[in-house]
């Protein structure tokens, strides 16, 4: 893993910036919204009230990974129009997840930042298009990826020409059944000491208990984590997916407080 | 996971025919070749060999899903094109692995059988593509994908409408690191007990050291697996990828042997 | 690793000689019996089933290793004696555990072999304490041990001057749930390639689940070991733990039919 | 896991007294020194350092667990002594490791607080033993022992009649090989939301790397640590084990300040 173009040695840190947002600047950046795009009526109202409270960017999926054919796979392209008119609505950028190569030049007309979720790190054909177009990436870590895989992904879109790469920590995979996934912040402490990416950490997937989020978002950003992407709902346990993980706007709002009182004493 | 298409509930065993060749009948199906298509010469040289001693299908990387970037990626389609070859002018089917969504149409002209690497088995909208042909498909288990993950994406492609999916047992992620990966025989007891599909092991990638590769293909069979996937190489040391667990032609030849009597003892 | 007393460079391959059975020699060695010993009535009836289908040795634990101590923890020297007078009865060699260094002295007079759990294969006083007796140990990999620590414990006991250690794969703990463990026969086949001790499997903990352990011990047999060491119970549903792993006496039966018909085709 | 001692449901948050330390409460507690005890000089200053900056233990193995037995096993006795006479000088609580049931009586003379390691955790005589004498334990992870596991582990102390017990979380054992082990915080967000015992975090073992253990420590104190053990030196490249993850004292003195900053700010 000698002179990647992730190495601190290859240039300056990069910052990536999405509309007036900076990640990896000196700002801890803030993502949220629902694990699935549901009505636009829902989705609305999630984010005026993510915006009142500072939040930088909003997250929701449209087209949706799952491990059953039989789950919802998410409202796909009609997800993503309502995504976008919220987003106009309330003037907030929004990310979400892209999983088919097909759909790429589609989605980036709607997205401020294209996701590649964990079950679509190692899908090097998508890496190398997404390396190919000038728009932001949120490259999640592989459920069971190594950190040295996962920077390897993130050569795989660098070296076509697209520097706006964010890491995300989302958890992986081990014997521990607790907890959905073992969030490992050492990887936020090894990025940001070695690389020269921003890395972001996603406390939802990576506990998989909303009672545990609060704590894992501080702990993230004492790690070093340049923000966090966390899921929210107006009312969490309707969330049509990931409802054990979702936290209420309420929740959020304190962690939000908690992580500037943090942020200044650090 | 009730009442998928998959378990035994659903209807007969499945027998995948690629040519003359049944994955899930009586016979143990030994599929073997290279890690990657090198050339014509190496490769035609390999499939006549591999054609005497039995073997039922030639494999061979066209398109190399690799953690670096740097690192040879396979000819490509020129390497499609040597296999299609080799495969007319030995008269042996050839199974080759397919990575992007874009390159199906055209992998179908040229292979028996498609292979879906471990790297690509959460890769839905790929599974969803290969529900809708007719074509045979290997579908490896993933990194370290549960035995429940890898039916549904099993499920994936069958409820499209092509039943035809041989499931391939590869070795899973563990912190064991002397070996390679850990060849989990586990699953190949769970499947031959509850499910419809046929399960093959690569004892290759499943160890990582040419050495095990004998004792783990017996292993393998003797736990019910409906046939082997091995890596073999006219001269290992040689070979331009996976060199270390690639094995010699001498070393298969004894491996089938084995195999064999094994068979008529079971 | 170089220069180990466990390194097939070190000398001849170590048979362990448990009266008249040998370990790592010709024959494949079959030890049973019920979790934990329940009383002599059941263990003089297992037994002496035992003894007619040709099992070498019985197994029961009198010391048991709980997770939780509201469990029940075994008759302790009451179940020991229980053991010691059935072997005397049926005339057949017992090997039970040993988890408390000040219980060695007195187990010995009991048993025929001393087992070291999983959960103290780390233990390395006890390991100590054992290399200085010359009783036949049966030492079981450590929970997530790697090959190499567990090889190292047997160095621990040989390099005391107590070469009778023979090693018992029992599955090592992974993401994967669907099995209790993921028993890693990769492991056997290192083992008999390079090292001296004989390697026996226990498929009972290997998978957790009596329906795949016929077809687990084949496999192990396939893979190399030397022997194997199975849960069965005369009424395995009634059995006080690891009911769900404990096989019956005619499954058993039948396992003993079918490693001797594989052993002849090997 | 229900109605434990360990619940929170049992009674109120325990409290450890080490001397005049509390673990629990308010303060964040440190607790450093080298990993083996290597002479009275050298321990003797470290002390010194550690004991100006504020640190409230000191640690030091003298019986040091190898997974060769041919690696340096400690000072044992000697070592014991030499701690116990640094922490009369220096007026300082020591915390040691006892591995041998056999040692316990000896090493409660010495020491203020018994360590568990990883090792021992599931060394069920041994943790009953501790129930039974009045000493502050501190019971470190196993090295992949569920959450579950070490809870029931503390439970087999303290349903023996010693309350006072110190959980250490040292990272856990996974496929991730850059670090040593993966540092697992999820686990002491749940202790704290769940759980009565006070909980630490090793950063040392749960990076393996010097460099990350500032970044760690402050995230484990964000996660709700009530504090945390970290191996330093005077000198740390000369540490006779474990010098890879040991800190300079310069080094912990800054943690020590930005945990105090950190602590002002939650």
């Amino acid at each position: 893993m000698k002179d990647l173009l992730v190495d601190k040695s290859s240039g300056n840190d990069i910052k990536v910036k999405v509309r007036d947002t900076i990640i990896g600047g000196n700002e801890k950046v803030i993502i949220s919204g629902p694990c699935s795009v549901e009505s636009y009526e829902i989705m609305v109202n999630i984010a005026k009230s993510l915006k009142v409270m500072g939040v930088n960017m909003l997250r929701g999926g449209a087209f949706k990974p799952r491990t059953s054919p039989y789950d919802f796979q998410g409202l796909q392209y009609e997800g993503l129009k309502i995504l976008s008119e919220v987003s106009k609505k309330v003037d907030i950028p929004v990310v979400t997840e892209v999983m088919d190569i097909r759909d790429i030049e589609e989605v980036i007309k709607y997205a401020d930042m294209v996701q590649i979720g964990s079950r679509n790190m190692y899908n090097y054909p998508l890496l190398k298009e997404l390396g190919k177009i000038n728009v932001p990436i949120l490259l999640k870590r592989g459920i069971s990826a190594t950190l040295s895989e996962w920077l390897y992904a993130a050569e795989y879109i660098i070296i076509g020409g697209n520097e706006n790469v964010v890491l995300c920590e989302r958890g992986i995979r081990t014997f521990e059944s607790y907890t959905r996934n073992t969030l490992d912040l050492n990887s936020v402490a090894v990025i940001k000491e070695k690389y020269r990416l921003p890395v972001i950490v996603d406390p939802s997937h990576g506990t998989g208990l909303r009672e545990l989020v609060p704590a894992m978002s501080l702990a993230s950003i004492a790690a070093g984590a340049d923000g966090l992407i966390i899921e929210s709902h107006i009312n969490p346990d309707n969330s049509v997916s990931d409802a054990r993980q979702t936290i209420s706007l309420d929740s959020l709002k304190e962690i939000i407080n908690n992580i500037q009182k943090l942020k200044r004493s650090l």
